[in-house]
């Protein structure tokens, strides 16, 4: 079968990943033997083929985490699953429920283990959760890191509430789906963006404001005179660049979801507003099955459906790299 | 001014009720004088009538908790409202936030203080919160008792969230209340009732089924049916006659909001399917003026108005009495 | 080896248990092999054994769920174990965290599995935890569902603190393990007891108070002359007997922990203080592997170790199930 | 009567504060008199005299904000309370419970409002707590807002239980309570200091163990090595100096809480491992009545007394805004 792999670390995707032949996987006792249908990309999955994620990540290694797959064959002892059943693998397979202790969030998929860029793949039965049913392939994709994360965020430790207001830095992949998510709990949506046409899309999915931060660089005031007490919840993607803002834009009391990877390093934090305005910063990394289920009830009750931008072809993968490193409205994914 | 009392206590509302002629109130310091424009009923205040609810409270009482009214005068050191303030009262006027704590839950209008079916009151400035202002006089009148204790249940205590299913028992006030807040946060609901025509209606309301009991009389068995793991939420308002099937539909770690006055006594509790099955039965009377705030910014975010069953006169109270002993589909109001 | 069994119900243990030599058990993939060193009685186990606890449970059945274990051997693919290692099972081997979802629930020990009262065992290695190194191994052997549950309800739905009342019903397993847990979590704790010389033994493990119920039947307005605005917690062990006066003694807005077995059927259930007093029933079953963890850290940090009321050998099983019918105060033993 | 005064903002304290006789103050509607008996200082104090606090800060201003209190006459309309009374004012006298909505936190004794370093003072009635019998006037005056501070973090908002592991920096008023309220949990202790001797004394306090950060600079490893999967909570006091061996020191999915003053300012936060770890930062900054209240039954239950260093007079106060700048073991006290 074939396989995407990074080969090599490069700052170019089409440089650092090649289309490999690899045996065909068997499933072991208590494991799926899946066909992956859909791929869906996270800006970790970039970083990890630059390089910039993990920099002692053994290679090769076949990148993305997020798909969703179809049964082929079960291994000895799995019940529960027949051949031709649809679900999406685990992030992180080993973390079912409960907090996030090491033994369970250590290991994901697309680093340290390999992904999900590949024709076939075997996985433990009890790592696989069943995606919701209107949702088609590449929407149903998005869901295990993305999606989760902003769930995680918004309703696992922000308990988010209708009438609350949240701010959500951006257009991309788990800012969407924070949008998407804080909707369908009756809460009221802010977005940011640097182009006035994504704004007015986010709109269209049900934000009520947005603010664009390139003409309005004290976009925190900005968002103070639309919700002169302040936000309820900012779903902070922007990391280092953008913490002082979202400081000034929270309520006292507030919660700043910190959720990473689009620009880490350092951030200068000002320690008094933080304890004097009773701020929790909630450091949010995706999230574990239990909640991906409730979420996936979410997602059928309301209707919903993942934003995804582009789609293209097993064989374009890089092309998908390239788009997502372009900014994209939503999310990225290749169909297999 | 004129004002409704509790003259004596009587099973028929218009032998317990009487107009009377009473001095005109004048606020003290930190007070607000209401005049009041809506005042809704609860069962409650039937049943205070009857002698049922509080055998031993003085007469006359004015009855009715729940109203919306306009400021037309401040008391000394009042700051923050003026005339022509809309406003609905507290139900409980010094349960401003925190723990039921016994100085803050037993003084309450409609018994054992004077209550609101009147031409003016007055009331602490602390002790209103202003309505959304999407809703008119009678919808807004149903906002302090009724709605408030179904977001206390489901949003306080349940946490309710988008994909949990909530089972509702019945279509009066708080049941439909309850119905619209499971709904402002992407719940499933289910409703019960003895009447295919007010299913019906709660179905446009936004409840995915309907249960007649009358029809079902084992409604626990047909609600799992529906929803075979069980539901998340049970808005108990049956009391002691329901309570056995409501464990019945409830699922494992579920909520059984206990809602009272309707059908109250001893309900036989079985103990074994409780602590088995790690249910959770939580009683709800009302709640603090936090969370009416939060509530009233929920109704407003979402556009949501509850459901007036009928509208009369001031003159004509004891028929609105009369109208919510037969059942009605949402709340009785009284125009002032 | 040698196992106890249910071979047949009775009311009377030693005609229900037999001794019989059953094959050795080999350790499966995933799995270790045990040799029990101790085994803890619940009154669940007595039941069992009676048959009132599961009329339809397929025997012979190897009976009851709480012990310590050595390892002797490892299954294929087993990290993290070596013989030597002194472990507990799980009373729900696959509950390890998360809800109580049916699937990880519904499979326990000493029914419908095979138990713990064997010289040896198989269970996966993910069903046991490493019990705290201070305890012995009576007292180890207690951990798995009396202590747990005890736990379950203070800590994790009640989250007791320092300062609050705890009320904890009689003298058995899980009172006195409550009655430790909440002390270690600075709760002041009253004891109900039949026994002037049982309360005397409680107030000498911490609690400050007691009442006999058997002199004081009205022992709910006792506990609130005693703590006038009434208990924050109580660990209602008493069942249908006792739910009436655990109403009166605790506080609006408390906790009662309904935790049962001892006492079940049908309590007769007061509505209308439930709900006007804000009162949470909790149904508790014992706890997951999780908590499990948590518990055996603080039992570690504080240097507690639960009450054994007596210790047997392992061929006078029947004479431990006898004294536990008895009415210990604290745990019945047996080592093997 | 006589008040100590921040008559001009100067670095050292005896050259900004002045003593003054002032009008007595009489108690209005629903207002207490008290006679201060004690007053306990902050760092907080400390910056309000250099003017490093709040610069724009009207001027003269009565410092302080903690103290105990004696009733001496009441206002219109007070019940509950007679001459003799012994009482703690609140930090902020509005928040009596509830969320930190900015109505309630923005008036606060010591600044804005005037203090509670004079003999006299007025207060709204709702404002006060009684402090636990068993401590003495100097150790009661040390609760309004050092062990109030303490509460809110571990208590409130971080739940701490027996067996979790809670790193305490510093030895200062926040740290000691924070140290005695964990160990009133059952949780273990560590403490860092420049000095060993006050790691000795920290010991006898119930500490399990220090990190001298003056040998051990990278203390965050070594707290590690003490704790191998990091601790729960870190009481962070030392602001933009030390949150990055905090975060070095906590476990994935741990609290930070992160309290003030001391050290303000920014600090370069590193946002990877916040998220990727699940780390929260908690803001806090005191609390409410109804959490002061619950405080004080905590401290009456286990009969823990927080640490006085030093005791002055009332006529020697400048020296105890000295001694707190000096760094003390606990608290600095003033005998008025």
């Amino acid at each position: 079968m074939r396989a995407w792999q990074i080969a090599t670390f490069a700052s170019e995707p089409r440089s650092a990943l090649r289309l490999a032949e690899v045996a065909d996987p068997e499933p072991g006792p208590g494991e799926l033997l899946l066909r992956v249908r859909a791929v869906s990309l996270n800006y970790r999955d970039l970083l990890m083929a630059q390089g910039r994620y993990n920099p002692r990540q053994p290679l090769p290694l076949v990148p993305c985490s997020d798909a969703v797959a179809e049964v082929i064959a079960t291994g000895a002892g799995v019940s529960g699953f027949a051949a031709g059943d649809r679900v999406c693998p685990l992030f992180a397979p080993r973390w079912l429920a409960g907090e996030p202790e090491r033994e369970r969030v250590r290991t994901t998929l697309g680093g340290p283990l390999d992904g999900t860029l590949r024709e076939r793949m075997t996985i433990a039965a009890e790592s696989v959760v069943r995606p919701p049913a209107h949702l088609d392939d590449v929407e149903a994709a998005t869901l295990p890191c993305t999606a989760l994360t902003a769930w995680s965020a918004l309703v696992v430790h922000g308990r988010v509430r209708a009438g609350e207001t949240v701010l959500v830095l951006g257009t991309g992949g788990v800012a969407l789906n924070a949008l998407q998510i804080a909707r369908m709990h009756g809460a009221r949506v802010i977005v940011t963006s640097s182009s006035d046409e994504k704004i007015e899309r986010a709109r269209a999915l049900g934000a009520e404001a947005g603010v664009n931060y390139r003409r309005e660089t004290a976009w925190g005031k900005r968002v103070r005179e639309l919700v002169p007490e302040g936000v309820d919840h900012v779903v902070e993607l922007g990391g280092a660049g953008t913490l002082a803002e979202s400081l000034r834009a929270v309520r006292i009391g507030g919660t700043i979801h910190l959720i990473g990877v689009l620009a880490a390093g350092e951030a200068p934090l000002s320690i008094v507003p933080v304890f004097m305005q009773h701020v929790r910063i909630q450091g949010i990394f995706v999230g574990h099955k239990e909640s991906f289920e409730a979420m996936n009830r979410a997602f059928a009750a309301s209707g919903v459906r993942p934003v995804v931008d582009r789609t293209v072809g097993f064989d374009d993968a890089p092309v998908a790299f390239e788009a997502l490193a372009a900014g994209p409205f939503g999310k990225v994914t290749i169909r297999t």
